[in-house]
């Protein structure tokens, strides 16, 4: 009998009325013959209700008392949730991430699930239960309750997936899929059918809003075959599996965007081995998220050094970089919050030249300058100015014919060439192909 | 150094700026030298409101996972408290009832709590922090989320304070103490400095709502010395102690009153042996809880039986009453919502003959008939009108000159005569003094 997992975000239990369908397709889902296991987020905008709470009491709460606070709020869910599917005559029981066996390291706020003890689930599962698991939260090994970060409901649901060994993944949310771009931006923007957990963690990472980057690596991790899909629908939404064939004949999957980060330029360093080094290590230790990272080469003995980072960070990291700067000499410190980042992903673009040289000639066709460049060996990002995002997305996705269904995309032989050494954050060479 | 429990309410920490005021309160505790380990409620309403979601999708939600929904309240509250009590630079660490160690049996809904594991609160406390546990709540020894039914905070307190062997529980209120009445009926109502555990017991089984009746069993049973006070004051309210000789000087303590009784009144039933068993068996099984029960002697082989329960079972009742009549043989059953019962407590009445006589008479002068009369060794109740129950409780707190400091108050011999013999739920005989 197939298991399988599925995972519904706060906007699909937003209130009594969507609570009680998503009791009705999950009782569907159990009328046909599957197992089921339910991960839940919190209701609409309960989590952030609590967090105003939370404000009014102090402005730095504590990291434990936090995640106790927050937690309740998938604990309602899950509760109502369960109500309602015994309602339909159904047996279900509700387990906190507790006791899921969702175990967690001891960092507050966005701990790592370091085992899964699925023994409660399973049991109860195998007694012919439907169970519903509360997403995003857990039990540390020093047995606080402890919370995933943003988006932790989907890692709760791939890792208890990967631990029952379900058949699959199911994570609903309040679009069809993933898109070759943002609909809102472009509204042909095609729903992909499948696209490879590779593909997936680079359009996460690149500002594709569907799923969390750690879902998705943890899904990569464990193989666990994930399906995003609507909780309004019964269309089928967009696999997220291993790279396959067919995935291969199309080379690029969608364009992602990203308006979250800011830029920061520090101009005039003196080319010398361990600048970088300087720059970067105060940064990390304030727990400044960097991104992109570029250097420009030497003229004159000085290079410029350009980077970004999210924009909420910004502010932590305006003391660091006036510290830097004094420390290692540079001219000056530029800040520019007016960026966005456009990227382009696909799997096949590992084997086919002259990708970046497409995209950038996209741009260069609509007029749009290019600021910074990186990329992966299946990604090329390229940060623009943040008025003219939807035109460097709509001007890529035409150029790549990603409303079409996928074909073999031709691409002309090209290279990046000029001014710029690209580093990345994944710490991989870009690909041969760009 | 001395360790105290506290107790706040709901109303207590109702809003953010309330919770601000407890940590000061908790602080204040703290600094002066005592090991503070504190028990909070939900915050206002909660509670109510979370039912009213569960209502929105189910009339009659299963029990595990309404405790998995209630349970959030004091989730959020401890949450909160904590962090208020760290924002003002004191280490605090706040528990769930189950990593508190309240193991209870598995009722949910009203669960008993079977062993406090206090070993986890413990070591938090000896590691210098103020500790917070959520009320209301435990886990079965089935690992489920339980609760405590109404007034569970209390409980939690009195049981966390026995298994620490806490030098006093403290339970904040919205009021000052216990009162000789209530002090909305009667101004002049005085704040008892103490009273005993049995005195407490029947105040509470008589409508008094300051302590829980459940929480006063257990500080009864493991001589929890308990302080009922107000968290809005610094006023000494009243102690719930082990009887003393200060305590034996007077004779009564206070006058309770109950408005949320109705009397049902079973007419010519047989007189025969067995009778009562027919009657309130069935009442047993559906879960109706009697208070007063009264059998007048019988006439022409026939007598009734009237007995008191809580107006909010009073639906349950009627059809099982309905079979009851069939079954036995009476002549007819009659309900009657519009009642109030007035009691009078103190454990000096034991030994004082002649108390019940002049509550009759401080009745009777006030023109107030009585409807049924019940005793136990403290405490003579009455049920009169609902629409006189004002009136009989300054009519009684007058008689016995409940407003002046307690004094040997005079009782004249005389005894309950006539037509009724009472029981009483305690099973004991009534009191010989009376």
């Amino acid at each position: 009998m197939a298991l399988i997992v599925q995972k519904y975000g706060g906007t699909s239990v937003g209130d009594a009325e969507r609570i009680k369908r998503v009791a009705e397709r999950v009782v569907g889902a159990a009328d046909s013959g599957q197992r089921i296991c339910i991960v839940v987020s919190a209701m609409g905008h309960t989590t952030d209700e609590l967090m105003e709470l939370a404000s009014q009491i102090t402005p730095e709460p504590f990291g434990r008392e936090l995640d106790m606070l927050l937690t309740a709020g998938e604990r309602i869910s899950m509760a109502l949730l369960t109500m309602a599917i015994n309602e339909l005559g159904r047996r279900a029981i509700s387990f906190t991430g507790s006791q899921a066996g969702i175990v967690t390291d001891t960092t507050h706020g966005r701990a790592r699930i370091v085992d899964v003890r699925a023994r409660r689930v399973l049991e109860a599962l195998e007694a012919g239960n439907i169970v519903i698991v509360a997403g995003f939260q857990g039990v540390s090994t020093e047995f606080d309750i402890t919370t995933l970060g943003r988006g932790g409901s989907d890692t709760t649901a791939v890792a208890l997936a990967a631990a029952l060994h379900a058949d699959a993944c199911e994570i609903y949310t309040d679009v069809e899929g993933v898109f070759t771009a943002d609909p809102r931006l472009v509204p042909e923007a095609r729903k992909l059918h499948a696209v490879s957990y590779e593909e997936m963690l680079e359009l996460s990472a690149s500002g594709a809003k569907v799923l969390m980057l750690r879902s998705v690596e943890y899904a990569r991790n464990y193989k666990v075959l994930t399906h995003v899909r609507s909780s309004f629908s019964d269309n089928e939404g967009t696999w997220v599996r291993e790279e396959d064939e067919r995935m291969e004949r199309a080379i690029i999957s969608a364009v992602a965007h990203d308006t979250s980060e800011a830029k920061v330029s520090i101009l005039g360093v003196p080319d010398r081995p361990g600048i970088a080094s300087h720059v970067f290590r105060p940064l990390a230790d304030e727990g400044v998220n960097i991104d992109m990272i570029v250097q420009n080469v030497a003229a004159d003995g000085r290079t410029d050094i350009s980077f970004t980072l999210p924009k909420e960070d910004l502010r932590r990291a305006e003391p660091v970089l006036d510290q830097v700067r004094g420390r290692v000499g540079a001219r000056g410190v530029e800040t520019d919050p007016d960026i966005a980042k456009v990227s382009l992903v696909g799997a096949g673009m590992k084997t086919h030249p002259g990708v970046a040289a497409d995209m950038f000639d996209a741009l260069a066709d609509a007029g749009i300058n290019i600021d910074i460049i990186s990329t992966s060996s299946i990604r090329v990002s390229c940060v623009v100015r943040a008025n003219e995002v939807a035109g460097a997305v709509r001007a890529i996705h035409e150029k790549f014919h990603l409303a079409e269904e996928a074909v073999i995309r031709e691409a002309h032989p090209a290279t990046v060439t000029g001014q710029l050494r690209a580093l990345n954050p994944e710490g991989t060479a870009p690909g041969g192909g760009l």
